[in-house]
């Protein structure tokens, strides 16, 4: 007789598809195999696996999704260049994340725009800094920035090229992948009864600072700048 | 006779497993279904989406790997709460990575850590101010930190600690997937032949910020104590 059926919690398995795409990518670490080498087929690593080709098949839809392995006319599977993001780009999406997520989603934005000086700084040039120049003049002389709308509009553009100059492509994609969130966040705000206010540090101050100050000057206006969000803490 | 070629660029065809896979996607956003919703059956769906049983399982298969769905108990599919980072877990791996997306990597979590000075001071308390002076005492007792490895199990010990006490869980379960490529980027930069020296900031010095200091005192500090990282930008 069971007499503490605390002890018997199930027992998590694995289904046969999560087995074989751990095998899978088991065997592309060991093996050592770089971006363009082929994998056997199908057929092969059903046999050696010991399952039927259906499960095989699925478990490489999977690796094909994350971009680990690629389909290639003629040559079949091939490993590809693994992609860190395609996975978090599928399920950024303001209509199936959870609240939680959301608003983690949210401070990572702000930890990302104060955190990325140094890289800016490191990346720095006269070009870049005209197009921003070029961003915040626009919007100062557009008569519609009254408009949420419009205003998000020259907030992403602004931000967008500063995540660009960072020189940082993992970074740089991270941040359009938020931009859906970013939009109902700032959607949510609006509807507040008492609006954050501004902060004291413009678009301008922030190019200012680019030009003449060092990074720790940047990251403290970018902080000022963004303290409208920072309020939600 | 085609006079320019440029412009007969292949056309790229999305795999039947790929189109399954966003209608699927949009079905769920358009219905609005939230976490516990059962999922229409694999037969039903597949004779809607004009698709063998087969390419949908595969396409479920996806969304399963990626925590938006999941299987329960005689329910069958339903929708989960997705998860941000399980793609992102199942690449993060220094054997598979390419050198860019490394660096990147490497650079995002310095980015992170000398932006999360707020989110580390709005949610500060005793008792976790108390846990990493416990480690920093450690750390500083123990005789065998002259060697790499000892060293950074402290190192990641006292930061893991600091993006925990962040209270984004998004941010924190990041961090932990960040491991191996932390790890792997240490060991390197412990083999080359000109040691980067050590920043003026130690463990001791951080907590001190964070008891009697401010998030900016925080962010220039936790910058100086990444000094070291920061050679290779």
């Amino acid at each position: 007789m069971i007499k503490n059926t605390r002890y018997l919690q199930p027992i998590k398995t694995a289904s046969l598809a999560d087995q074989v795409e751990s095998s899978l990518m088991e065997y592309l670490k060991r093996n050592k195999l770089s971006a363009g080498d082929p994998l056997p087929k199908e057929t092969e690593l059903a046999e050696h696996l010991g399952v039927s080709r259906n499960i095989v098949r699925e478990a490489l839809s999977r690796l094909r999704m994350l971009g680990i392995v690629e389909s290639k006319k003629r040559k079949g599977m091939v490993l590809s260049e693994p992609d860190l993001l395609s996975g978090v780009k599928r399920v950024m999406d303001p209509d199936i994340l959870g609240d939680e997520t959301m608003k983690n989603i949210f401070e990572l934005r702000l930890v990302l725009e104060v955190g990325m000086g140094d890289l800016i700084f490191a990346r720095l040039n006269k070009e870049d800094l005209d197009i921003l120049t070029d961003i915040a003049q626009r919007e100062a002389s557009d008569p519609k920035t009254t408009s949420l709308k419009v205003r998000l509009a020259y907030e992403i553009e602004f931000h967008s090229k500063l995540y660009e100059m960072s020189g940082n492509d993992t970074l740089k994609r991270f941040q359009k992948m938020l931009l859906p969130v970013f939009n109902y966040m700032m959607e949510e705000e609006a509807k507040l009864e008492k609006k954050p206010e501004k902060g004291n540090i413009d678009h301008f101050d922030l190019i200012e600072t680019l030009r003449k100050g060092t990074p720790a000057q940047f990251r403290e206006n970018m902080r000022e700048h963004l303290t409208p969000h920072y309020v939600r803490l």
